[in-house]
């Protein structure tokens, strides 16, 4: 059976991103540089949990992770990630416009999907059989998933700031228990594992 | 200079109470017996955590942390803990209603304080010169001198459990960079402590 996991990086007070997320400022308002640094600036000391984020066999987007746009598409646009994007497997964006598939190098394969969240589990549970399904964000898309008790594992990295506002993770996600699986602390920045049984 | 440290423990979406807070409830409804499951069920496994939030020279809490009650007081009322509190020093009870002192066996000594958070602050660094102060909750109380930049170490020790809606830690509480000083985990609690430089 397919797995799915997500990893996301919030802040002590919950938030994914600022507020006023822009092309020039992905993440918003506020000190979100922060979220983040761990992954830049302690590579090494975080190499595991770097790995672990882009180590599914498949990946689902929300629209905003994909890019900055709204509305009708620009097809100019190809993603954050440059030609060649971490992914190097199958992406699938969630979005309310159709757009033609979009293969990039490294294998990475942009798909887009109009048909909800359930929509785009079922395509890359096609496409990865018994494999891990990775929910990459942002924190709308992980909050859909989580409500709609679709995750198997949620890997929380904790960045040492208050955001304020923002997106804040587990939005709209009703009461239930989780189960810790690992809890780690590097520099900057503490990562807790969770199992969410079903 | 007094030490000003704080311990909350909180749910995974960063509640510390359930909503409609009651005599009989008093974390309110909702998973909230997850919160504090890793005291009483892994006394052992978590006992230097246990330990220091009681270590402080003198404790600052809201009125619902020593009581249900709102309005004028019920003098039959003396705290949640008995005759015995675990707190064995002076603990300033922030309230809009005046009360006289309420010395408790073992040493606690509750005193209300009707000017706020920097009169009750004032009174226990007046009683304990360099000693540590403990913000003791709950979480309105713990915001409100997180919002006025007067808590040097925080202490989260966050449960394993979404709980929805309730008093959140952090609200209103503005954007601010943390430092880590520790995060560990046990059974059924990630401990992370951060220092809040000023």
């Amino acid at each position: 059976m397919a797995r799915v996991v997500c990893d996301i990086s919030i802040s002590a007070d919950g938030f994914a991103t600022g507020v006023h997320q822009t092309l020039e400022r992905p993440f918003g308002d506020g000190p979100v540089e922060q979220l983040h640094r761990w992954m830049f600036e302690t590579p090494d000391e975080n190499a595991a949990e770097r790995a672990a984020i882009v180590a599914a066999d498949a990946f689902i987007m929300g629209r905003n992770m994909f890019g900055p746009g709204r509305g009708e598409w620009d097809l100019e646009w190809s993603g954050w990630w440059g030609e060649d994007p971490p992914y190097h497997k199958p992406v699938y964006v969630l979005t309310h416009h159709e757009r033609d598939d979009l293969p990039m190098r490294g294998g990475t394969t942009f798909h887009f999907i109009t048909g909800g969240i359930e929509a785009a589990l079922t395509r890359a549970v096609e496409a990865t059989g018994d494999g891990t399904i990775a929910i990459a964000g942002g924190a709308t898309t992980v909050n859909q998933f989580l409500a709609a008790g679709l995750i198997d594992e949620l890997r929380l990295h904790i960045a040492p700031v208050v955001i304020g506002a923002g997106e804040r993770l587990f939005d709209g996600v009703p009461p239930q228990g989780l189960e810790q699986i690992s809890a780690r602390v590097s520099t900057l920045v503490t990562h807790i594992s969770y199992k969410i049984n079903h």
